[in-house]
């Protein structure tokens, strides 16, 4: 078949996976052990704590969390009873609500980001040359520019 | 905090996750239209698919994915359901069973391979020149190699 991949796309491809596999699997250990949080709990945290007023809508923090929406309802549902955040109604639009990060929730991701960093850098940086790592960027950059690329093309197909 | 990521690896961190997150979120849901087949079942059929005899103990497939007991178990127990895998009891070690592809699993694979490896060019390997997918996977190669090693020491710290 002509466009199965080479052998060295194939190889690429399985580092590309395993590589994030392996790096998720060993940061979400130690956040675990260190911080007794989910690598989710994190995520979501920490894009919350970099937003405008440290609050998004659901369909924002979806759309950079590549959830599915009931995965994403389900896991807001159990931050709020440990208290990392709250929903409000958007006045704007009542079916889209707003996730607030609240001061618990600010908290947690304070205490957590030092050592969490610390892993990423340990794991991540210190396998890299700088100019690997800007590599790797510019590489995810133009992956991320396609891919949006595509998605955009598929909605103007639709309609 | 000394430690912290500058704002150049901060943003090469989030390209990095975000590739992740974005490509698995369009290739998975280009796998259910075109194949009805999660990127999960994907997954595991692929890598039985490359083992030799197209076997493998639960626990080399698990290392392979990285994912956790419980997901792994009751994954296989649904893949099982659908004629895809087959668990047989190791000769050796009666606690650790073998996952073996079925020709069912095979027939799925097969049939599901040209259209997902043609998306994985479309929306990766077509977002990059040669040298940066070759730079990406030498840069996963790196991590791969120090993720190893850290997980090798604190083995041997804890012995």
């Amino acid at each position: 078949m002509s466009d199965w991949l080479n052998e060295d796309e194939h190889r690429t491809w399985r580092s590309v996976l395993r590589m994030h596999a392996q790096l998720t699997a060993a940061l979400a250990q130690a956040l675990k052990t260190d911080s007794d949080m989910s690598i989710s709990d994190y995520e979501v945290l920490a894009i919350l704590s970099e937003a405008p007023d440290r609050v998004l809508r659901a369909r924002e923090l979806r759309c950079e969390l590549q959830w599915e929406k009931s995965r994403l309802a389900h896991h807001i549902r159990r931050m709020e009873q440990r208290g990392y955040v709250r929903r409000d109604a958007c006045t704007d639009d009542l079916r889209a609500p707003l996730i607030r990060l609240t001061e618990t929730g600010l908290g947690a991701i304070r205490a957590a980001a030092p050592t969490h960093v610390a892993r990423v850098r340990e794991l991540f940086f210190a396998a890299l040359a700088p100019a690997q790592a800007r590599a790797m960027r510019e590489a995810a950059e133009a992956v991320l520019e396609n891919v949006a690329r595509h998605a955009e093309n598929e909605t103007t197909e639709e309609n």
